[in-house]
């Protein structure tokens, strides 16, 4: 029996809340369950050293919980003065995720930042950023087309995130925070619609799993994936 | 004219939406206009070291804008390694502004922490900042008094800020970013309900003001904190 | 009655010795009483990248406290690694404070930095900085115009700076540290010889005031800045 | 067909030469072909601040690249002033490996910190890290049993990583350099004897992958992890 | 020929300007010619951590130097963030010739820092420093002694240094900043009264030496730091 | 009597591995006794800003201990986000005695840095650095000269260091651990083969030392490095 009473394959409540705020290229608020995450994106024309000349664009994510997103208030990373690893860990995870969707020739030589804020926490703050950066990212690329400053789009597919985990015995889809704090092995995985996946994180907490489990794990997240991909796809058609 | 059309003592719509976030123990998310705050109170049952032992509590403030809530993107803090001195001078301001409303005594050992995350910026986030975590800190202290951890209410005074500044020539009411970016003066008034001042910061951007265009802009302050007062006064009593 | 025996409206003794390093364009040791401040001026004949192209200066400030300038030795912020938030409000308030009796145009393209470092603190030091850094200004520019390198004076006036409070009920002149530490409200004015001001900060730390408490401490600080506008002006001369 | 000639799944050839260093408690240079990490486990009679009084120890992870383990020479994080996201992420990886398989009941109130020195880098160097760090907690552990300090062997079991990938359409086991700089998908398989997973790590680097070749890169890590147990077993025998 | 026109032996001017801070326990201005260093001694009754319990108190040194000490214009440290390693080398260097002649024991459990800040640069003035420093130390006892904290006099000796060099194949006294900067070979010599050596630092800038020219810097040494206890016995006799 | 049975001018077993690591240009690990140390040259075809466009070259060291390179593990550097100022005494110590034994000019415009990297630690880590790291420099050099890219060997020398001290009263040469961390006296002596000095540093630890003591330190000296020079030597005729 889950915390919430949802059945072991059942999501939270998603919502998209395009345009959340007006100076970004692109921006939602997604919302999994109590889990709030103000994703933007942000149009800059240039391009990291490394990239120079080569006409490629690029794709990078950046990731931030406010301080009081959570039970109790953290300490903020700007006052610490550096970046925890578990948040460097995830800002990577968004970057690579939304750059397995993205064609950096077609792009041009731009660079797209999409940043999220996590508002409020309530389990499955990454995988929630990249389902709303993908968002923020379509809406984004949109405004380029539109203005003609890309002609052919760079965005390959839709890309998703969704946790899963074994919690007292069972496999569970889109873990909330009582789940996610108890349970035994905890997995992220990104897919790409049309059933490919894009990177699988499967990490035992408690008692460690074996391939059916795994396998089961992956089930779930291409159930939870497909409501996503159905409700980016509403989002950005508006 | 200002770029808004508004009369020169014209305030933004100012808007107050408590309860924003489900962990702090007080939040509201307010708006001046486009500008928007996310303020949460956090309390915590500690001290810092240096008032330990003398039955008094602290409160303080922290502030911060999200990466994109301005028109270009600034680089985070916390990838940066540092706060600014702009954001240590606004967090500074933002504590002492509260501490002048509240009796440390009655508070009892315990800290409060006003976390003030601009969403989006259009001018006179500090201002909207101390204005919303009066509200924030009303609704944890009520929290307190209702489960009976403090006795006296510890908040003597309402207390809200608002900027004002000569805009070609003209003394105006609260700036929006058009007029903060081209002001000839910038001040902001930090005052408390009943007509007293705790903080007045009036500098000269382009030109040097006198005593009678300080008093002007003083004046104004007072018209756009009875407004604030009021807001805040309709929020907190729901 | 003050701690040191003055009237309200006395302020301490003013010294201002130029030439105080050899290697600086422009410097000086400025006293007020017991607090003394080292201000160099130093020319660079490059600009910051935001100005560059544009046929403009820049003056900026940077201010520090000995470690054992005060009472009690304070840690030295270049082992802490960072400057604290106070250390980052005082040297913006001097580089604004310089600024506004700058013609950049006629300045050209170069930067001037003002280093302010107090060698013995009691109270004032951020006022005695500002006045002791338009005297190391006003020496570099006497050495840029003499070298022909400049050939219209950028200084468009003096600037002076004196901090104020409402000590035990009274309103008072010039602060030293057992005022400055018992105030019930604390200012500081930046004023421009002519009447004009550059910049006023008032700030209740006990009680809040009023307007007209504000208004006495704006008249007390006229008096206090004729008065070094006067020392200014002889330490110049010379 | 591979750079090196290797087959598909065969491994490099893998030494793990033990004692290497004289004062940790236990210690490894374990190699996976050109690729050499020294591993050393140090035992600390002190625990990390939330588990005290819980009777439980804690094993952590810390890993390093020297400056010139690579190709071209990398900066040193400690003249940077900052660990990497990819270190923190690495050092996180081996930690939790670890202590997938240890009791921490059994541990008692101790640390045990592994540190993987990387000596020369040609590919895997974190699956090869999380190998020899087994065996220096091995050999540490053996210690306090053979001291008394411990008297139950909280180690559960072995656990052994290796790295995979799809390299030129081919799945492949233990990616060396020049495979791993060019491979469409990399994986990282942390796994426990017996058959069960402690971790599993997925990413598509060029083109996304799908279930069947996550499936025969598991069925690839599950034969290579099988020779590092084996050399474990004998390096740990001897 | 030294471009001072001074003879190879000839040490620069000495003063030192005793009681030249008001709030420190020991303080003076040394000048070596145009190098001035403040030193100031601050005593607080704490100990580092690892002395704590064994009835022993410790001295330490630090060093800095004003941004515009020198002919161009240096990067405050701590906008920098972080002290060079000059910095570090320097201070530590400090702190050990002082500690070479103090009887720990008899300073009991308290702490006594050197500060030494670098008003003017012309060479030499980490061994103005040092000379300077015993003075502040000298200075701070005394007043522990007459105050009665302590009881046994904890300085066993006078401490000097001053800096030799061979400049243009000659062996030479003093180094001021044109021959610190164009020298072969530059050493620092800490001496204690009485024929005994706490530090000696020789280095081949340019050409490296041999035993003769070293034994020959050692007896310029000799001879300068003569002059400097002389000096030091002067102004702490007052 | 010495801890290690050692007469008083005998060194510890001298070993030079070359060929270490397969990408630094040049690299050997280097023993004395216990002390390990792996020493590797990376040449770069780049150099400091300062000296571009002088046709000169740069040689630069850079020194770390892994942390359980020591009887009892410390922090890393990298963790603590800044090098001790130990660690950068000790690598601008290697730069300097390097920089003493090489020709910019037949360098050309190319940077070589030298990383000492200490593998195991007892007693004298930095003179086995600097003994080293010339091998290391050397087979650098040779390749450089092999394939053409240098001309005339820019290695005017053998530079090599030993340390010495006064244990227990008597001078002995190379101390290890035990002598080091009791030793009155403790010097560094950085010769060059033929006879001269590059550096000598001795610092008074217990009871300052006087003439005739430094002098036998530095005979000692001289006896060490005939050794290391040879085994340098043979090292890199192979």
């Amino acid at each position: 029996m889950r915390p919430s009473g949802r059945a072991p394959d059942e999501m939270r409540a998603i919502t998209i809340e395009t345009g959340y705020t007006k100076h970004a290229e692109g921006s939602c608020l997604i919302s999994f369950g109590e889990t709030r995450v103000l994703c933007t994106a942000s149009v800059e024309e240039r391009i990291p050293p490394w990239l120079r000349g080569k006409g490629e664009g690029w794709v990078t994510g950046e990731y931030s919980m406010l301080p009081r997103a959570t039970h109790t208030r953290g300490q903020r990373e700007a006052a610490k003065g550096k970046q925890s690893g578990r948040t460097q860990e995830i800002q990577r995870l968004i970057g690579r995720s939304l750059r397995a969707v993205v064609d950096h020739k077609k792009l041009g030589e731009r660079q797209i930042t999409l940043d999220c804020d996590v508002i409020q926490a309530d389990g499955g703050t990454r995988t929630a950023s990249i389902s709303g950066a993908w968002v923020a990212l379509r809406l984004a690329v949109d405004g380029l087309m539109k203005s003609g400053d890309i002609t052919q789009d760079p965005i390959t597919a839709k890309v998703a995130a969704v946790s899963c985990g074994v919690y007292q015995g069972t496999p569970v889809l889109d873990l909330d925070y009582p789940e996610d704090s108890n349970a035994d092995a905890d997995a992220n995985f990104v897919l790409i619609e049309g059933g490919k996946i894009a990177e699988a994180q499967a990490t035992a907490e408690g008692a460690p799993y074996d391939e059916e489990a795994f396998l089961r794990l992956l089930r779930l997240a291409q159930m939870g994936c497909a409501q996503i991909f159905k409700a980016q796809d509403e989002a950005t058609r508006k």
